[in-house]
């Protein structure tokens, strides 16, 4: 497990990947973002989407889900303070997607010797390469100490 | 339903509510983010969150849900591009959470004109008024034409 410490900018992990499917797409968009692009395939023909997409939030849902199981592996978990989010394009059906993670940054806490908190840019691709998400986060991380 | 020609900056919107449950943070968080301060009471006490926390991408998921059945009536649906997230501090069990919306700009499309974006900083607020969430999104809107 890494403290920040161990953490340089930099450094790169990438996650497994994961598989998105129609189900599980309408599924999530009816339980949290119920439109009609993102639970019905029909309607989402003639919409701005011009076919099924996944909610944005389903798509970080999942990302969240690669990076817990196969990302940064940092001794205190993943605790995010929020950042900027942007989806470049939206997630489709048998999207395979997985997680490429860069620290951009590593900042020690002044007020906190046992903590701080490090820039990371998470970009989410399908298999060949299109970004449907980008994530740019600062997580905090406990010191070695 | 609202048309880019209907908004100007400083309408605001407010959401009906939703109260938190464990049973759902734990639901979510094994689905999306399992880590113990989400899936586990006890040992969630000994974490960085000092007990349960829901994950911020649950807070996001309902923020989304609650926007979609009664925040602002958008003609076009609500399509984000992405913006500006971040937690203040977690949601907690029984918190009871809305989301306050208001316009900070509207940019018709230069090039495209039967739209524009909209840029919304949505406040998600528990009944005693603190923000778990601040996301500033921007949002694509149908123009009447």
């Amino acid at each position: 497990m890494l403290y920040l410490d161990d953490i340089k900018p930099g450094d790169q992990y990438t996650t497994h990947t994961h598989q998105m499917t129609e189900d599980e797409i309408t599924a999530f968009a009816r339980s949290f973002d119920p439109q009609p692009f993102h639970t019905d395939k029909e309607a989402a023909k003639d919409s701005f989407f011009q076919g099924l997409a996944a909610s944005g939030w389903h798509t970080a849902a999942i990302t969240m889900r690669l990076l817990v199981e196969s990302g940064l592996p940092l001794a205190g978990g993943i605790i995010g303070a929020g950042g900027e989010l942007t989806w470049p394009r939206p997630t489709r059906p048998d999207d395979i997607l997985h997680v490429e993670s860069t620290v951009l940054e590593v900042t020690p806490s002044r007020s906190r010797p046992e903590r701080g908190m490090i820039t990371v840019e998470n970009l989410t691709k399908t298999a060949n390469g299109d970004v449907v998400q980008k994530f740019v986060v600062k997580l905090v991380v406990p010191r070695r100490t």
